[in-house]
Protein backbone atom coordinates (compact mmCIF):
# COMPACT_ATOMS: atom_id res chain seq x y z
CA UNK A 1 0.00 0.00 0.00
CA UNK A 2 1.09 3.79 -1.01
CA UNK A 3 1.95 6.72 0.90
CA UNK A 4 -1.85 7.98 1.34
CA UNK A 5 -3.84 10.59 3.43
CA UNK A 6 -6.76 9.74 5.66
CA UNK A 7 -9.82 12.01 6.70
CA UNK A 8 -10.10 10.84 10.51
CA UNK A 9 -13.62 10.95 11.46
CA UNK A 10 -14.68 13.80 13.69
CA UNK A 11 -17.72 14.91 15.00
CA UNK A 12 -18.40 18.80 16.54
CA UNK A 13 -20.82 19.04 19.34
CA UNK A 14 -21.36 21.95 22.23
CA UNK A 15 -19.65 19.65 24.39
CA UNK A 16 -16.61 19.39 22.21
CA UNK A 17 -14.51 18.19 18.88
CA UNK A 18 -13.97 14.39 19.04
CA UNK A 19 -11.51 12.58 16.65
CA UNK A 20 -11.64 9.25 16.28
CA UNK A 21 -9.30 6.23 14.58
CA UNK A 22 -9.62 2.37 14.45
CA UNK A 23 -7.28 -0.04 13.01
CA UNK A 24 -8.58 -1.42 10.01
CA UNK A 25 -11.51 0.67 9.36
CA UNK A 26 -9.24 3.86 8.93
CA UNK A 27 -5.81 2.57 9.94
CA UNK A 28 -4.68 -0.79 8.17
CA UNK A 29 -2.99 -2.13 11.37
CA UNK A 30 -3.16 -2.54 14.92
CA UNK A 31 -1.11 -0.13 16.45
CA UNK A 32 1.93 -1.51 18.85
CA UNK A 33 3.53 1.66 19.58
CA UNK A 34 2.97 5.13 19.63
CA UNK A 35 4.92 8.54 19.98
CA UNK A 36 4.40 12.09 20.26
CA UNK A 37 6.71 14.46 19.83
CA UNK A 38 6.71 18.69 20.69
CA UNK A 39 8.93 21.65 21.21
CA UNK A 40 11.28 20.80 18.24
CA UNK A 41 12.85 24.38 17.41
CA UNK A 42 11.88 25.77 13.82
CA UNK A 43 15.80 24.88 12.56
CA UNK A 44 15.74 21.20 13.77
CA UNK A 45 14.31 18.07 11.44
CA UNK A 46 13.30 14.69 13.00
CA UNK A 47 13.77 11.62 11.56
CA UNK A 48 15.87 11.09 8.76
CA UNK A 49 15.34 7.23 8.95
CA UNK A 50 12.92 4.42 6.92
CA UNK A 51 11.75 1.07 9.21
CA UNK A 52 12.24 -1.68 7.40
CA UNK A 53 9.49 -3.54 8.68
CA UNK A 54 6.87 -0.73 10.30
CA UNK A 55 3.89 1.41 8.49
CA UNK A 56 3.38 4.42 10.09
CA UNK A 57 0.46 7.18 10.83
CA UNK A 58 1.57 10.40 11.19
CA UNK A 59 -1.05 13.24 12.91
CA UNK A 60 -0.08 16.52 13.38
CA UNK A 61 -2.57 17.39 16.17
CA UNK A 62 -1.77 21.13 17.20
CA UNK A 63 0.29 23.47 14.71
CA UNK A 64 2.03 22.40 11.62
CA UNK A 65 5.24 20.89 10.37
CA UNK A 66 5.95 19.73 7.08
CA UNK A 67 7.61 16.42 5.60
CA UNK A 68 9.54 14.51 2.92
CA UNK A 69 8.53 11.11 2.21
CA UNK A 70 11.10 9.08 0.01
CA UNK A 71 10.15 5.76 -1.34
CA UNK A 72 13.82 5.47 -3.01
CA UNK A 73 12.74 6.43 -6.56
CA UNK A 74 10.44 9.32 -5.97
CA UNK A 75 9.67 12.28 -3.14
CA UNK A 76 6.32 13.61 -1.90
CA UNK A 77 6.25 16.78 0.39
CA UNK A 78 2.92 17.17 2.67
CA UNK A 79 2.28 20.07 4.89
CA UNK A 80 0.58 18.75 8.42
CA UNK A 81 -1.18 21.00 9.98
CA UNK A 82 -4.87 19.80 11.01
CA UNK A 83 -6.16 17.59 13.77
CA UNK A 84 -8.65 15.53 11.21
CA UNK A 85 -6.05 14.53 8.80
CA UNK A 86 -3.42 11.78 8.83
CA UNK A 87 -0.65 10.71 7.02
CA UNK A 88 -0.27 7.19 6.14
CA UNK A 89 3.32 5.64 5.28
CA UNK A 90 4.27 2.24 4.51
CA UNK A 91 7.00 0.20 5.82
CA UNK A 92 10.50 0.82 3.84
CA UNK A 93 9.66 4.83 2.85
CA UNK A 94 12.73 7.31 4.28
CA UNK A 95 10.83 10.43 6.12
CA UNK A 96 12.01 13.63 7.17
CA UNK A 97 9.91 16.11 9.34
CA UNK A 98 11.02 19.87 9.13
CA UNK A 99 9.77 23.54 9.87
CA UNK A 100 7.98 22.69 12.74
CA UNK A 101 5.55 25.59 14.28
CA UNK A 102 6.56 26.59 17.76
CA UNK A 103 3.19 25.00 19.07
CA UNK A 104 3.27 21.85 17.02
CA UNK A 105 2.45 18.56 18.59
CA UNK A 106 2.85 15.57 16.25
CA UNK A 107 2.22 11.80 16.69
CA UNK A 108 2.80 8.71 15.32
CA UNK A 109 1.49 5.20 15.32
CA UNK A 110 3.49 2.95 14.79
CA UNK A 111 2.37 -0.99 13.38
CA UNK A 112 5.46 -2.06 15.34
CA UNK A 113 7.41 -1.90 18.22
CA UNK A 114 10.86 -0.37 18.75
CA UNK A 115 13.96 -2.06 17.41
CA UNK A 116 16.86 -0.12 16.71
CA UNK A 117 18.66 -2.52 14.05
CA UNK A 118 15.17 -2.20 12.13
CA UNK A 119 16.10 1.11 10.79
CA UNK A 120 17.94 2.10 7.98
CA UNK A 121 20.15 5.46 9.09
CA UNK A 122 21.96 6.11 5.97
CA UNK A 123 20.14 7.32 3.13
CA UNK A 124 21.96 6.11 -0.02
CA UNK A 125 22.15 2.48 1.97
CA UNK A 126 18.45 2.84 1.69
CA UNK A 127 17.98 3.63 -2.15
CA UNK A 128 20.57 0.58 -2.87
CA UNK A 129 18.47 -1.62 -1.13
CA UNK A 130 15.45 -0.08 -2.91
CA UNK A 131 16.74 -0.50 -6.29
CA UNK B 1 -5.53 -5.08 37.09
CA UNK B 2 -6.72 -1.90 39.11
CA UNK B 3 -6.90 1.78 37.45
CA UNK B 4 -3.61 3.03 37.63
CA UNK B 5 -1.14 5.80 36.13
CA UNK B 6 1.71 4.99 34.12
CA UNK B 7 4.71 6.87 34.00
CA UNK B 8 5.40 7.60 30.09
CA UNK B 9 9.03 7.26 28.68
CA UNK B 10 10.31 10.59 27.45
CA UNK B 11 13.31 11.95 25.93
CA UNK B 12 14.20 15.66 26.26
CA UNK B 13 17.17 16.84 23.89
CA UNK B 14 17.81 19.67 21.45
CA UNK B 15 15.73 18.71 18.75
CA UNK B 16 12.46 18.46 20.86
CA UNK B 17 10.63 16.30 23.34
CA UNK B 18 9.72 12.86 22.74
CA UNK B 19 7.00 10.57 24.28
CA UNK B 20 7.09 6.92 24.13
CA UNK B 21 4.71 4.30 24.72
CA UNK B 22 4.78 0.39 23.79
CA UNK B 23 1.87 -2.61 23.82
CA UNK B 24 2.90 -4.82 26.64
CA UNK B 25 5.82 -2.73 28.20
CA UNK B 26 3.84 0.03 29.11
CA UNK B 27 -0.02 -0.29 28.04
CA UNK B 28 -1.24 -4.02 29.52
CA UNK B 29 -2.99 -4.63 25.51
CA UNK B 30 -3.30 -4.02 21.72
CA UNK B 31 -4.86 -0.76 20.34
CA UNK B 32 -7.59 -1.04 18.17
CA UNK B 33 -8.80 2.45 18.54
CA UNK B 34 -7.68 6.02 19.33
CA UNK B 35 -9.60 9.11 19.84
CA UNK B 36 -9.10 12.52 21.16
CA UNK B 37 -11.03 15.30 22.66
CA UNK B 38 -10.40 19.17 22.50
CA UNK B 39 -12.06 22.31 23.03
CA UNK B 40 -14.49 20.85 25.34
CA UNK B 41 -16.17 23.83 27.35
CA UNK B 42 -14.90 24.50 31.17
CA UNK B 43 -18.76 23.94 32.15
CA UNK B 44 -19.03 20.47 30.08
CA UNK B 45 -18.41 16.78 30.94
CA UNK B 46 -17.45 13.99 28.73
CA UNK B 47 -17.64 10.28 29.42
CA UNK B 48 -20.16 9.53 32.06
CA UNK B 49 -20.17 5.70 31.27
CA UNK B 50 -18.20 2.52 31.68
CA UNK B 51 -17.28 -0.01 28.53
CA UNK B 52 -17.71 -3.56 29.26
CA UNK B 53 -15.15 -4.41 27.54
CA UNK B 54 -12.24 -2.05 26.46
CA UNK B 55 -9.96 -1.18 28.29
CA UNK B 56 -8.37 2.67 28.25
CA UNK B 57 -5.42 4.88 28.43
CA UNK B 58 -5.63 8.48 28.75
CA UNK B 59 -3.42 10.65 28.32
CA UNK B 60 -3.77 14.62 28.71
CA UNK B 61 -1.08 15.86 25.97
CA UNK B 62 -1.54 19.71 26.50
CA UNK B 63 -3.39 21.38 29.40
CA UNK B 64 -5.19 19.84 32.09
CA UNK B 65 -8.84 18.05 33.01
CA UNK B 66 -10.00 16.55 35.98
CA UNK B 67 -11.32 12.91 35.81
CA UNK B 68 -13.94 10.66 38.38
CA UNK B 69 -13.19 6.89 38.05
CA UNK B 70 -15.77 4.79 40.07
CA UNK B 71 -15.60 0.77 39.51
CA UNK B 72 -19.15 0.81 41.77
CA UNK B 73 -17.61 0.41 45.10
CA UNK B 74 -15.07 3.63 45.63
CA UNK B 75 -14.53 6.27 43.88
CA UNK B 76 -10.96 8.49 42.63
CA UNK B 77 -10.29 11.53 41.42
CA UNK B 78 -7.39 12.19 39.22
CA UNK B 79 -5.97 15.30 37.79
CA UNK B 80 -4.43 14.48 34.39
CA UNK B 81 -1.92 17.65 33.05
CA UNK B 82 1.43 16.31 32.55
CA UNK B 83 2.26 14.79 28.74
CA UNK B 84 4.53 12.12 30.34
CA UNK B 85 1.63 10.39 32.69
CA UNK B 86 -1.06 8.20 31.45
CA UNK B 87 -3.98 7.00 33.18
CA UNK B 88 -5.19 3.49 32.74
CA UNK B 89 -8.18 2.11 33.65
CA UNK B 90 -9.68 -1.51 33.39
CA UNK B 91 -13.20 -2.25 31.55
CA UNK B 92 -16.29 -1.82 33.30
CA UNK B 93 -15.15 1.58 35.21
CA UNK B 94 -17.18 4.01 34.61
CA UNK B 95 -15.27 7.94 34.30
CA UNK B 96 -16.19 11.47 33.85
CA UNK B 97 -13.87 13.79 32.73
CA UNK B 98 -14.52 17.24 33.73
CA UNK B 99 -13.06 20.81 34.31
CA UNK B 100 -11.58 21.03 30.85
CA UNK B 101 -8.84 23.62 30.55
CA UNK B 102 -9.12 25.41 27.53
CA UNK B 103 -6.45 24.36 25.84
CA UNK B 104 -7.18 20.90 26.88
CA UNK B 105 -5.91 18.05 24.30
CA UNK B 106 -7.38 14.68 25.69
CA UNK B 107 -6.05 11.65 23.62
CA UNK B 108 -7.51 7.82 24.50
CA UNK B 109 -5.89 4.58 24.07
CA UNK B 110 -8.64 1.57 23.62
CA UNK B 111 -8.16 -2.11 23.78
CA UNK B 112 -11.58 -2.77 21.76
CA UNK B 113 -13.06 -1.08 18.48
CA UNK B 114 -16.35 0.94 19.26
CA UNK B 115 -19.70 -0.82 19.78
CA UNK B 116 -22.82 1.15 21.16
CA UNK B 117 -24.47 -2.13 23.17
CA UNK B 118 -20.82 -2.17 24.74
CA UNK B 119 -21.67 0.64 26.98
CA UNK B 120 -23.28 1.35 30.47
CA UNK B 121 -24.57 5.08 30.41
CA UNK B 122 -27.45 4.36 33.25
CA UNK B 123 -25.32 4.74 36.40
CA UNK B 124 -27.57 2.87 38.80
CA UNK B 125 -27.68 0.04 35.88
CA UNK B 126 -23.81 -0.01 36.41
CA UNK B 127 -23.67 -0.09 39.95
CA UNK B 128 -26.56 -3.32 40.49
CA UNK B 129 -24.18 -5.29 37.27
CA UNK B 130 -21.15 -4.60 39.38
CA UNK B 131 -22.23 -5.37 42.97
Amino acid sequence: MDTRTIEIKNVHETDGDLYVLETDNDIPFSIQRIFYIQNVPANKKRGGHASKTSDFVYICLRGKVKVCIDNGIRQQFFLLEKANHALYLPKETWMEFYEFSEDALLLTLASEKYEENDYFNNYEEFVREKQ
